[in-house]
């Protein structure tokens, strides 16, 4: 059987967007409640291939769809969530269901209450409608999940779940979480839009750990403008995680911002990329050149040369420090049931046991040195530009090399994947990123680089 | 009936050492497992007034000590906290019991798994002993807990059982956890030594998130020397939090280092001190001069009078940090079972609710500014002393004012509790506060005012 594929061209792909449902919810055109009906059919069609969900809650959607029609019958939604179909990667708390993180370990597992994040959502109308398949504890063991624009090949990880059902239509916009490229790898590989805020922006207590000082909550979204609707009311509800502010700007999408100048990042990521990778990022560099963006490389600028050479020691900073921090809880769990792990986790977790509080602490004096190399560009560049992958999704269950990834985590600095870019019929990413706690000047950068 | 009434003198109150012990254990004349018979006889003579225990897990000590005393027996003990018998406060989740945080919303709560400093702690042979009673979310209604030192007395919170089971000699440590003083005051009112460590320095993961920029795992024990071995052993396994180094220093209590200069601090919490716990601090500050140490106070200095005036402001600020950090997960209990919260946590929840990003974001500025200004204060001076309580532990159940706990929170200094004074025959501490990440210095310095 050949399975469900569907060549992918970003100028027609044609994801959900709720913002533009209002208008009708409040004319009397649409509800909330027929919207969510529209999803679910989808689901039905597509979710026995796609696989995107551990678990749904419909009835309960359906009763706070009602309730959603009902506001906006009268005029008064909650909130710009209000009566929107959400999908929550199970890594979040919610009250209704477990929390599993893709591993045996916690299966079942269910503190009854909702995350930070959650809980705000739901106060705002949204709909919780399911829990995402996530890879096992966000890194290790992949779930079923299947590209929904070709089923033979991964949705990437860990939000594999989050990006397939939003990439498959079945949900405007879902909730995800990354460390080292888990929001923005799969976004890239379903064709979806995500941010990833800087770092501390989007509460994400009540939550399963994932290495909390590289841990972000994201948003995947069919458009742009639910993606960023949709982190700010988090951010302005829940707040960010303690200790930061929210996310600066307003609550809609700002005006398109066209960059003076834009730095083109190679990152350890480039030596790997697929050659026709490659050639359709060097098609849209000279895109960008041709409606008058500057774009500057390493060999341009010796400021992006030292940031470039700097850049190959990531990946090793990275891995250390997700490793040190994932000892809780994973080293919890290997010492009571090692036999429940991977034996991804197994490694991760022996070789954070011979880790020490010094070679942590040189990771952490790395990344602060980079940081401030990183925030000395603000003056001449108002952008950067990479990919979030290294090739289209590929063929089978890995999810993913997560090169990528790394950079924004450990800056912590806002990036967001924009749909832009095809190969082979599949979607391929572009990643911009900012400046630390500038999101709202990076998405007007990338509206303006959506729209062009 | 009158109740337990013990006349307290520093001099010879003489609670329990565990380091002390261990040279006993080593050449066969005493064993863990007698030791922790012993805790347990003065436990069952005095909880049934003391009332420190939530719970207590007795049989699994008594194993975990047997394992303990054969290790010993061979010469090789697994960790300065081999075979420790240690007390929990109610916060911090464990395998073996629930965790409830004072409060019916969490009756019977347990996730199953150990957080990451117990964890760390049963990995080194310590004996989790019990989880000791905390005010209603570790700040609210308090519990059941009374002063060892005089029954009819608070032993403050929120760590109420903590430093009531250390104070009643049942334990050589506890466990705590300190927003707003809630580790310095108990220590202070049931006269134990304790530490609250540079912000992030001890892994806080695994347990109930009180407003977490400004919470921290701290340690209570009957001698300085179990205290700092205990911190340092957390840090360095369990590690600090994600994004922060562990401990400096070494494992062992730092040499005694008298002080050149220390600042004596009003703080706000002076204008609402008792004239006789006053006169006692003066009483401290003279011998402390008249030991050769230069005690610089508001009057002297101008920096000091800076920091003095800037310090008014303190209360509101970290309030609102507080009570905007704690809308999770107190909005959602609420939100779903107000009628299980006590009035003082509905109100907080309350204030919470009106609370915008932008006030949180002016209490984080005036934080960092604040830093910095305490920061600058080290080239001119060693450490600053201070009080613990305005007050020796209050008759009645109310857990004391949490003025002078407020400054090390919000800055994220050491601070120590020594238990060094004494009032109306109970005890009164002497606060010692020094620089972010400088705790192996100011426990040095600690020592020296201890012993001088």
């Amino acid at each position: 059987m050949a399975g469900r594929k569907v060549p992918y061209d970003p100028a027609t792909a044609n994801l959900l967007c709720y913002a533009s449902a209002v208008p009708s919810f409040l004319d009397g055109s649409d509800t909330p409640r027929a919207y969510l009906e529209r999803c679910l059919e989808t689901i039905e069609a597509l979710e026995p291939e796609v696989r995107a969900f551990v678990r749904m809650n419909v009835d309960g959607a359906r009763q706070a769809a009602d309730a959603a029609s009902a506001r906006y019958k009268d005029g008064r939604p909650l909130s710009v969530v209000d009566g929107m179909p959400m999908a929550i990667k199970d890594v979040h708390e919610t009250e209704d269901m477990p929390m599993e993180v893709g591993s045996p370990v916690l299966k079942d597992f269910h503190t009854g209450w909702d995350g930070a994040a959650v809980h705000c959502l739901r106060k705002g109308g949204a709909l919780i409608l399911g829990k995402t398949v996530t890879t096992e504890f966000a890194f290790a063991a992949p779930g079923p999940t299947r590209n929904p624009w070709d089923v033979s090949r991964t949705p990437g990880g860990s939000s594999s779940g989050s990006a397939a059902a939003v990439g498959a239509r079945m949900v405007p916009a879902a909730t995800g979480t990354q460390v080292r490229g888990s929001v923005l790898r799969p976004a890239a590989y379903c064709g979806t839009y995500a941010i990833k805020a800087s770092y501390g922006a989007i509460n994400t207590l009540g939550g399963f750990p994932s290495a909390p000082s590289l841990a972000h909550l994201g948003i995947l979204a069919g458009t742009l403008e639910d993606t960023w609707s949709t982190a700010y009311y988090i951010s302005h509800t829940a707040g960010g995680d303690p200790g930061h502010p929210s996310l600066g700007g307003e609550p809609t999408l700002p005006s398109a911002n066209k960059p003076r100048r834009v730095v083109r990042l190679e990152s350890a990521g480039w030596d790997v990329t697929a050659e026709d990778t490659r050639a359709v990022f060097e098609g849209y560099v000279e895109t960008l050149r041709s409606k008058g963006v500057e774009v500057a490389g390493r060999a341009d600028d010796p400021d992006v040369e030292a940031l470039e050479h700097k850049l190959r020691e990531l990946p090793e900073v990275i891995l250390l420090m997700l490793t040190y921090e994932g000892r809780y809880p994973l080293a919890v769990y290997a010492d009571r049931c090692p036999e429940l792990l991977s034996e991804r986790v197994r490694e991760r977790v022996e070789v954070g046991r011979g880790l020490t509080p010094a070679d942590y602490a040189g990771a952490l004096d790395w990344c602060h040195a980079f940081r401030r190399q990183w925030e000395a560009m603000a003056g001449s560049t108002d952008a950067f530009v990479t990919l979030n992958s290294i090739d289209a999704a590929p063929v089978g269950m890995p999810v993913g090399n997560s090169i990528y990834g790394e950079l924004s985590s450990v800056v912590g600095v806002p990036t967001l994947n924009l749909p832009l870019l095809a190969l082979d019929e599949m979607p391929l990413g572009v990643q911009l990123l900012g400046y630390f706690r500038k999101d709202w000047e990076l998405v007007g950068t990338g509206r303006w680089l959506a729209e062009a």
